[in-house]
């Protein structure tokens, strides 16, 4: 790899770390269906048990059909006793589209973790979602970051779905599994990483470097993958230009001439699936 | 790789060839709405366009907004001339859940290709979905298949989603771009593949193999991986057992421990993705 595809733009902004200040606030979102903002639903089998066993995530009523309800097991019931209702009865208290399963629960938001608990390269690999909407891409990549061993997803505060609906269904129990950071400025944030010695790739399709290639340079540099951070952008804007400059490397999945892209989550896979190669606890030596 | 781990079964079934007698016809299914079979609505602005650039699809009525009007190209508009309508007029036409964005084209089955023309290594790497039904995560196999280079994506005959819809909006044009053969038997559609000498990896979690090993066997035995079949099953069940029977090798996609599976649109990628590697087409030595 030349050197000069080694991005060596200074940081533009404030420095990071003010970002610390709100990282642990609970977010002002709502999960749907007019609850107050910090709470929403959660359906789904796999989803509304792994809610269940999170110590980190605050109950607050369980609604299942009698069927369901022997899924539960005892320590499950200790900490929130259900509701045996009908299906039809629990579809009402959800979104039209919602695929429940026999299973919604009431739940508040998870605290986010501030950024400093996952700054170091010593701390794993990282995905960051730049303005990423989509509430199944956004579970689907929480499912594979669990799936490849990724420390975090980071996310813009404000710009990304809240941690419950969709997101979770999609995540099938995995948004409870893997850890959830959410920052103000990703630009900024991609600095701090950088000046921690995380080495960060930004996927761009119309980067020279293949994402192996800068995949090697990293793990070469740190000594490790598992110090990589991974940046995703929207599939409509890709990355914004501001978080393009702040990436030590940006790099392309290699694809033939008939399409132009991957679905988001499909492309964080195959990013994720790429850096595990270098993770001893995947792919043992 | 122990030699032990190469599938040696021999089929038990009648021999696959009898199917082509079927792979021509065009499906007996519908596409929504009520239509008759082997017609359906296609939406969002990269699934219609694409549409209306294959000579392939029949293509029965047109219906956008004065806006997306402009993206009509001479050629479009000769094929079959649009009709322009509100927004609301378009949605009243489709399912509640369709995202149109000014775009539906009611069409006819694609037809799908006899499984002769994918039969023998040199047509090019191939995907086979056993059973899976969900419409998203079809139409993103399709985008990767396409992104990837695939020749064809082989289904199962009245066990997969037809080429509408849900189906064609995930694929965003890709489902007119990569070639689609459906069979009566999967498991006798992949012993003539290896009768064929092309060399077929199935995805198993619990499979001993992994995914990169599996590939590079291949890619050895046949002097090329671009002859490799990708076998995914759907993610409640995995592969059928006769279907997993009929795979010369079962892989696994190295994981972490904190979740037992992607989801397999994101697991067709990952496969699409390693089996790449080896394309020199997309990775020039």
């Amino acid at each position: 790899m030349p050197p000069d595809q080694r991005n060596t733009s200074k940081p533009r902004f404030a420095h990071p770390r003010a970002q610390g200040r709100n990282a642990g606030r609970t977010p002002a979102r709502q999960g749907g269906d007019g609850l107050p903002p910090g709470e929403g639903w959660i359906w789904g089998r796999h989803a509304v048990l792994a809610a269940l066993s999170n110590p980190r995530r605050g109950l607050i009523s369980l609604h299942v059909t009698r069927n369901s309800a022997k899924d539960l097991d005892a320590a499950m019931c200790a900490r929130l006793a259900p509701q045996i209702e009908e299906p039809a009865q629990i579809s009402v208290r959800l979104p039209d589209t919602a695929v429940h399963q026999g299973f919604a629960l009431k739940a508040k938001a998870l605290t986010p973790e501030p950024v400093q608990a996952v700054l170091d390269p010593t701390h794993g690999l990282l995905v960051v979602l730049d303005q990423i909407t989509d509430p199944h891409n956004v579970g689907a990549i929480f499912r594979s970051a669990a799936a490849f061993g990724a420390r975090a997803i980071i996310t813009q505060d404000r710009k990304s779905p809240p941690l419950f609906g969709t997101v979770c269904k999609s995540a099938v129990g995995c948004a409870e599994k893997v850890g959830h950071v959410e920052v103000t400025n990703i630009a900024n944030t991609l600095q701090a990483f950088r000046d921690e010695g995380r080495y960060v790739i930004g996927l761009a399709g119309e980067a020279e470097t293949s994402l192996a290639a800068a995949v090697q340079t990293g793990a070469d540099i740190m000594g490790r993958t598992t110090g990589l951070v991974l940046v995703l952008g929207s599939e409509d804007k890709g990355l914004r230009p501001r978080v393009a400059d702040h990436c030590d490397m940006l790099a392309r999945i290699p694809m033939g001439p008939k399409a132009e892209s991957l679905n988001v989550s499909n492309a964080a896979a195959v990013a994720l699936y790429e850096a595990s190669r270098h993770d001893p606890r995947i792919n043992p030596a």
